[in-house]
């Protein structure tokens, strides 16, 4: 745990939360500003800043719960969709270094969503860079 | 496998990919259309058609790999961030009905990105449609 980390604040009871689920290593609870009706988070509770940090098996059960909790929003809330997202560094929008994986609920009915995430890539892929990105990766990799 | 199934295609080795890693129960490609340099795909070997079919163990499996990728993606192509997305239902994105997770490399340099996620929720939270939403999740997982 770390003292000035909100979540592990949240998960120790010490900061206040709407709990949604729990287990021996994950905690879930509602996002204070949602980006579609149900949008929650689901957190480690063993501190870890991030992706790259977050120990394998608290990534492991911290998406499985997610799981779990994608389909009661599909069968309590009545969504259409869900996306999970991580955000992994500040430059991929992590604002609260405390690992965490969202879960947000999508509507065919979209008044029910204030971040719409329109994926269309708009520049169609550059086949050797492609190639080239594929190679370096696979070369760290293998 | 599913005949029909894109994905399925590429992990037969039927249809080409720009293998970046696999494992027994995963497979690592490229994205054709990118959304920034070095976005690829982690899937299961074996098919599901989304969040909500797939075997836990293969999430489990199929979000490590995608750590150990991420990780490679900040030491080798020098991200700076990085987002994981899973879009499951077509009303969340989602196009290729087999599962996958969308490892998707961020940049301070926001030249090498051609999909921004914007992530400033436009509308403060409703304390208590949260609250709400949170304690009918609950109910249904406890």
């Amino acid at each position: 745990m770390s003292d000035q980390c909100l979540f592990c604040g949240i998960v120790a009871g010490d900061l206040p939360s709407v709990r949604v689920a729990e287990d021996d290593s994950t905690y879930a609870f509602m996002d204070i500003s949602p980006a579609s009706d149900g949008h929650l988070l689901v957190v480690p509770k063993r501190h870890s800043k991030d992706l790259l940090e977050i120990e394998a098996e608290d990534l492991a059960a911290v998406s499985v719960a997610a799981q779990r909790i994608a389909k009661a929003a599909v069968g309590v809330l009545g969504a259409d969709g869900v996306n999970l997202l991580n955000c992994c560094g500040a430059d991929a929008w992590q604002t609260v270094f405390h690992f965490h994986l969202h879960v947000i609920p999508r509507y065919a009915d979209k008044a029910k969503e204030r971040l719409v995430l329109p994926w269309t890539p708009g520049v169609p892929g550059d086949t050797d860079a492609i190639a080239d990105w594929g190679k370096r990766l696979s070369a760290a990799l293998d």
